[in-house]
């Protein structure tokens, strides 16, 4: 029989709370909370331990076949759970996908390195890109935002379950190794760069490495660094949106990549 | 002497809350809201109509030194009358900048053409990168979110000034015309088309056309257009956020623009 919860004290209800606003406790329990019906689908079955759905959901979606282990919550719970305003109906406990520095390079490198990104959206919405760009491998330094955040994991389009991604407390080490044991060539986007980005030759294995939203990268990953590169722009704005910076370069990549 | 609002009764707080939140009451008087140090810095000063700054913002950030026509206001009236959660000190009612048809042609026209897009930050973000990008036009079908909505307005990162754009009811008649009467190759972004967007040819007079978050371009007016091009796309991402595709796009045009 499908499990219920009705009453918004269910100690369960302030744990799944708790899941979607604590990095702490996703970290500590090694999962973090999924939502909505696109993103359910999405998500490989292997790594979704719990099911929350309302019976609206249910019956709507699904016909009124709950999936095994599928708890029935009230549209007030699913409101008091979801991080959006007008939630799906359907939300989910899911395991955090885990890999290897070696995962990360796929056949032919093509990493993303990023520093310091503080905006939920700007790092899903990298993961996003990052796949459609043919990126092998995600590499964070700690301070960046938490990928598990709810805000990021929409941003991500499921994204999260297929590119491989590893947090870094020594950035500065790891592109050095990146340079140095895996012949990688790292690019930093860099607004007082040189070289335009499209003079980069993306062909071979290659990262690129982007820094915070409103500082930049600090200059010490800047040297790290084979190089530097920049996009040109026209007009009066001083820098694009650090997403948006990251999905030109890396086209510009997936572009060249298609040619050769 | 610089006039005060101390009281969140006052009528003139009432109207500046609703030209926050009501794009109507916004097009009505032909001003709408701009908020923060950034935005009001680089607004050019004649369309600056109110100017409303907290006195700590005042002394803090212009040594005491109000500007002309400035209005000081208490934090409570500040909290009350910006749209973001820490504002930062300074809002002013500006006037909407204005343009015709054959202002968004520039001297070799790359055109951004918008269909009913909805997302307020999508649109501002479409507005900075279309300036880096040298766009030298934004039109956009009348159903298209309001580019005077506070949140796109700082999305913008104050493009909104410098960018013309233009709404029209009638965007696929517009489409014509910009081939038939301005010779200029609009091409649709669709996932569906053959052709990749890097073949396109982007030195001659160009558009792009870019559809709805969710829905892409109606089948309309993706047949108005001169031709489809799509990014081509790996891994198992559907779409690509849609200021990301339009940024990938006209970054490929200005690419072709700086090569040849």
């Amino acid at each position: 029989m499908t499990e219920k919860i009705t009453s918004a004290s269910n100690p369960r209800v302030k744990r799944l709370t708790a899941l979607g606003k604590k990095a702490k406790l996703r970290r500590e329990e090694g999962v973090f909370i999924i939502e909505g019906e696109r993103l359910y689908t999405d998500t490989p079955r292997e790594y979704l331990k719990e099911i929350y759905m309302t019976e609206e959901f249910l019956s709507e979606k699904l016909g009124g076949a709950a999936p095994e282990g599928c708890t029935v919550v009230t549209p007030e719970i699913m409101r008091k759970i979801s991080d959006t305003d007008t939630p799906q109906g359907v939300l989910c406990v899911a395991k955090m996908p885990s890999y290897k520095r070696e995962d990360l390079r796929g056949q032919t490198p093509l990493l993303l390195l990023l520093e310091n990104i503080q905006d939920p959206g700007n790092l899903g919405t990298m993961m996003r890109t990052a796949e459609a760009a043919g990126v092998t491998g995600v590499l964070m330094s700690r301070d960046t935002v938490d990928l598990f955040n709810p805000k990021t994991v929409r941003a991500t389009m499921s994204a999260i379950f297929r590119v491989p991604f590893l947090y870094t407390d020594d950035l500065i080490g790891e592109i050095r190794r990146l340079r140095e044991e895996d012949g990688i060539t790292v690019y930093a986007a860099h607004l007082r760069a040189s070289r335009p980005y499209d003079e980069a030759d993306c062909r071979k294995p290659c990262a690129f490495l982007i820094g915070n939203e409103g500082n930049g990268l600090t200059e010490e990953a800047a040297d790290a660094a084979s190089g530097r590169v920049h996009i040109p722009m026209q007009g009066s704005i001083e820098s694009l949106n650090a997403a948006m910076a990251a999905g030109i370069l890396l086209f510009e990549a997936a572009r060249q990549r298609r040619k050769s």
